[in-house]
């Protein structure tokens, strides 16, 4: 038998997304609007982020968000160009930013080297500015999360994407600009009210072997973490798709009672994603849905409603938290450790 | 029972790939020379690619091909800022290509078409010339692969791995160009000898629930396009990963017996390659190899040696040939369709 859940690393960072959040928000800002003023006063909209696992995760909300709210063109750079074959890329009229728990990553750290080089501006979001990646940034955020111990990344993730979200809010019109620090941290503290909900569902999927998660738009990043995070944390085979990447040969899967997650917050994708719900259910998917779309929820087998309803470009902040505690509680119904997964490291060095 | 599978479409449409080869490599090689130029002369150093399924793999190859070989910064669209958020980001400066079997799919369609109100070049690879797609295009190749009547995509897949390729030769210097109408053709018929010893050992997974590939490098789109064909011919959960990507995370997931494919022909990757072995094995993983490599092909359960040594950036358009023939032998092992899988269909519209 394993510990109590509660008394895990995992629960307690899991636990402390709100208060990191409101550190973040408050005490990076004036970094953050440098970051957007020197995207302004250069001219530049296109963006390459180079980043390994949960912060690559985090970039691909910066693409859609960035994208959607300021038209940024966004590429999620390819690191064995650097450090594999030794021909990088000219990255001229971007601004190269590294993201990165650890800040310890030598592909990473080697993408932002090289921009330098070429004299592009660079930007770092880790949580530690003491790290080699820092000393690769014009422009350094501390994620300011405090030590994250156990291996999954949780507080590192929500905060990554809080960066983005008020880079994208100091990049906007003044009159656009939503009051995040007030915002974020009480609606993910709301959220976190799910934990006695999911911790129930759990053990229905104790012997769940794969899984399929959708999400699209903002919420193509929700889904992709939440897929890792249930590998990671459940050895489950779990893979993230769009909803219309998935049409495109992966639906050939799906027999009764495939479980598929669905990350749906409301917003441009109701329809499509209400439609989809009725696709997976014609091929009798048992589907779980994370939404706070109560039509759809109306019509999956496992509803997790999320408690608030945010603008659907910060919704992915909450949309993760269910899915990280359902990771958790799952993993502790298999009795694996939480805080230490087999075969992993907390730091990964790739090169 | 179903029909032999030698008498599949499926089965002809593999077989066809070196005519194809050769098709599009010399009736096409003209328009391609003219997208090179085109590139030259408005001082392009970056790509815009929109694809969905089979495509978006080729697209992630040029993300490698076109980077190593032309230092060009290759970024996949995200289509769904187009057609869901009606916020396209600004492409200025860029070649933007949509790549499309059918040329049908609204969603690509669409992207191109903002290229164009944003006076932006661009290109279409097709294997319909006359497609609302083409339309878009200022320059257009046609795939030239002649109907392709099995819903897998096969012998399109590797014409448009030849257009990038032969792309890329033109963009580079014309001392380092390769003569691929006399290598391409050749090289993958001989590897089309693999044939019997894959229907062989399809037998030995008909049971297997699950996958992972590995693919880096060049051979990225590899690994995501052999698991594609997997999922949609044989419905086995199968995900494709970076060696690097694995390693963050979802290395976990692998306990003993679990059934790995390496795609890993020579070049620059070979030690990553054969350390990653290793460290397979030692959680017990079966591997099959796909590679030239002898002393990686040395180490694993399954060995699938490529008969043809090609130049690294050459060998994805090889590499996915075994891999095309084991789902149509494991599909055909399972008593599935190869021509028709269940719930798909060939022509898939997104939005």
């Amino acid at each position: 038998m394993s510990i109590p859940v509660t008394k895990s690393n995992l629960y307690r960072e899991i636990h402390e997304q709100p208060e990191v959040l409101h550190r973040v928000l408050t005490q990076e800002n004036y970094v953050i609007e440098e970051i957007a003023k020197a995207i302004g006063k250069l001219d530049i909209n296109h963006l390459v982020i180079a980043a390994r696992g949960t912060s690559d995760n985090a970039g691909r909300y910066a693409q859609y968000v960035l994208g959607a709210r300021n038209q940024m063109l966004v590429t999620l750079a390819t690191p064995s160009l650097y450090t594999i074959y030794k021909r990088p890329p000219w990255v001229k009229n971007t601004m190269v930013v590294g993201i990165s728990q650890s800040g310890k990553s030598p592909d990473i750290v080697e993408v932002l080297a090289e921009a330098r080089r070429q004299r592009v501006i660079t930007a770092v979001f880790t949580n530690d500015p003491d790290s080699d990646l820092a000393d690769q940034g014009d422009l350094v955020v501390n994620l300011s999360a405090g030590q994250e111990t156990a291996v999954a990344a949780t507080k590192t993730y929500t905060a990554e994407l809080a960066v983005i979200a008020s880079l994208s809010n100091w990049l906007g019109k003044p009159s656009k600009r939503h009051d995040l620090p007030n915002v974020l941290p009480e609606a993910v503290q709301k959220t976190l009210a799910l934990n006695d909900a999911v911790a129930q569902i759990a053990p229905r999927y104790r012997y769940m072997q794969h899984s399929v998660i959708i999400g699209r738009g903002f919420n193509y990043a929700t889904a992709f973490e939440l897929a890792l995070k249930l590998k990671e944390l459940t050895y489950t085979i779990v893979e993230p798709y769009s909803s219309a990447d998935f049409l495109h040969g992966p639906l050939a899967m799906i027999n009764e009672g495939f479980p598929v997650i669905m990350v749906a917050p409301t917003g441009k994708l109701d329809q499509e994603m209400e439609a989809f719900v009725q696709t997976l259910k014609s091929q009798r998917a048992e589907i779980i849905g994370i939404s706070d779309n109560l039509a759809l929820l109306d019509q999956v087998r496992i509803p997790l409603a999320l408690p608030v309803s945010l603008a659907e470009w910060l919704s992915p902040i909450t949309a993760i938290v269910p899915g990280q505690l359902f990771a958790m509680h799952l993993a502790h119904t298999r009795d694996y450790n939480v805080d230490a997964p087999r075969s992993i490291r907390k730091v990964t060095e790739t090169r």
